[in-house]
């Protein structure tokens, strides 16, 4: 889809909730709408049939130029007030905004900008347009996984995961290997967690030395062309503990359950709920402290959140994540996660992080 | 200085302007005053002498509690409404709260929990704080920029600039050498800009390859410890032509005039018209776009802006950075960049970043 193709999407929105036109201040909505990937920018976006304004500041003027040809350019600092400032001049009289994005201050100042006529909260609007992936984008999440992928599996092959190896010193090997094999740059920041480490959800790499009988949990991913990916896998360094294989095998199993329950249509708590309810029969629910998933795309967290109270249901060409985990504290914990595409009816979800989930042993 | 000691000095500022208290919900704010460093989190500081309060999410509980000891942790998604909640609980009157970080639709959801109390503007009022640095943060950005300098004359020695070699490939292995040295990560995306990319003041390193003749034009920095360094630096692969040799010369002179304005009292438009005139001078205004520098510490931009319309006076302590440039579109351009810390007036500001700043002929 062409990003005029997404912006005639936006222009039906817009038009359909009474808006005469949309001020979108989010980077990341004024890149998909418009390619401009720069630090500075807003869009203009009218209802009808007027051609969009894109404002960004003169250190942009040659970028925003190749990456949005045909487009107009206001070239200002203060883009959001400058296109209100344009709008009213159009005669808008209700300018949509993003009101999850613009700040108290930035709302006065658009105020300011825009006379008598009507600033109407918007938010969200651009982001449910990302929610459902397009060909070009889905082919750069691919790639994104598919970079993720072959560094890991370059990591391992290698015996980068041995006891005696720092946190630090894995992570900074993986990040490496996603440059390699195409990644732009990574696409968060690295989580390799060791022995009780393993325990903390988000854990960031320390100095902590990898030993044999841990769990190694490592949650990575590649950024391509803007597009993130997302994957978790656990190790072990050594023979598996029991309560290592049980809370293994109990997440894998949960993980499982709830990549068979990625439907469109389905409800997005149920969908939460067909993986916790495993781990919750088995007497962790209180080791599962976080939602299932979340969309991926231009950020790394976006629409749809996949979570107990999520309300709303899964739309067929989102990509999401699948990623349950039991945390036992002060001993080590477990998550598995995967990024999916949601696929139509009838078929079953297309798995883009394809390294293995079956316990590895590493000797 | 503790965060202990960075709250009181908060405490002073909010009860100068009459607030009871002031709710922090910028992530960056709330670890300057509090050591957190998670991805959710909001503080409520008193102006009396009620205890501080931090709130955020389950993921964090271990987190918070290690990072932040003997602050009250309240475990909650919505960290800023439910500390509003309690502000408004223990009988606060007047809230103070980030209006250029708190967004509209977050300013609804602190309104409805703040009940009959009163949300007052408060933007700023950390940053404000922030902008003359402690001895402990001093030595963090003398870290940082030190991991930079010892990485950038790394690349040189090895001969990492010359013709041949992408910018994409410079790019990598000068962050892989600041890791080295050092740094916790980058501080932010690379600049590597060969030939006509270097007339682009921000520009991305693609595969375009180095040739002779070329302008490198090199911007990066190193974190530590939540710490930025910036450093800018442009090389000349093989012999100068004239007018490279000219608009060299030209920066670096600028680049010495803003170096010794900076003075504390020095009005900060003046210390950029000090660099500005000189390129002014030669013909070159149109070719100088950006401001003269900004000030760096736990964000790579913060307080104080040095630019031809700022307001405002340089503070002794304060760590900025200087960094003119001239920029000849389709040919090249030349930014030289430090980043130093105003001295008390009498004193020459202290060098942070030391690598050479003479024109290096690279063959």
């Amino acid at each position: 889809m062409t990003h005029s193709q997404r912006r005639h999407n936006l222009k039906s929105a817009i038009a359909a909730t009474g808006l005469d036109a949309m001020l979108v201040t989010d980077l990341i909505n004024v890149r998909y709408l418009s390619g401009f990937t720069g630090s500075n920018g807003a869009l203009l976006v009218y209802a009808d049939d007027r051609e969009p304004v894109l404002a960004t500041d003169g250190r942009y003027r040659t970028q925003a130029a190749q990456q949005a040809p045909g487009l107009e350019v206001v070239i200002e600092r203060a883009v959001g007030r400058s296109l209100a400032g344009r709008a009213a001049g159009d005669g808008v009289g209700r300018l949509g905004f993003e009101s999850h994005v613009v700040t108290v201050d930035g709302y006065d100042a658009l105020k300011d900008a825009i006379g008598s006529a009507e600033l109407v909260r918007a938010s969200g609007t651009v982001e449910a347009l990302r929610e459902v992936k397009d060909a070009g984008e889905l082919a750069l999440l691919r790639l994104a996984c598919e970079a993720a992928d072959a560094a890991l599996g370059d990591l391992v092959d290698r015996g980068g995961l041995r006891p005696g190896r720092t946190e630090k010193e894995v992570a900074r090997e993986l990040e490496s290997l996603m440059l390699d094999h195409g990644a732009d740059a990574i696409s968060f920041e690295t989580i390799v967690a060791a022995g009780p480490n393993s325990a903390i959800p988000h854990h960031r790499p320390t100095d902590a030395v990898l030993a044999a009988g841990d769990f190694v949990k490592i949650d990575f991913g590649a950024l391509v062309a803007g597009y993130h990916s997302d994957m978790t896998r656990t190790f072990v360094l050594g023979k598996a503990a029991d309560w290592q294989l049980e809370i293994y095998q109990l997440v894998a199993d949960a993980q499982r359950a709830g990549r068979e329950a990625l439907h469109p249509g389905a409800e997005l708590r149920d969908v939460d709920g067909a993986a916790r309810k495993l781990i919750a029969d088995a007497g962790y629910a209180e080791n599962f402290g976080h939602g299932l998933g979340h969309g991926v795309g231009l950020e790394i967290h976006e629409a749809p959140g996949i979570g107990a109270t999520s309300s709303g249901t899964l739309l067929a060409g989102s990509v999401v994540t699948v990623e349950p985990g039991v945390y036992l504290p002060e001993r080590g914990g477990v998550r598995i996660e995967d990024t999916l595409v949601v696929a139509a009816e009838g078929h079953a979800p297309e798995l883009l992080t394809r390294f293995p989930k079956e316990l590895m042993t590493l000797v």
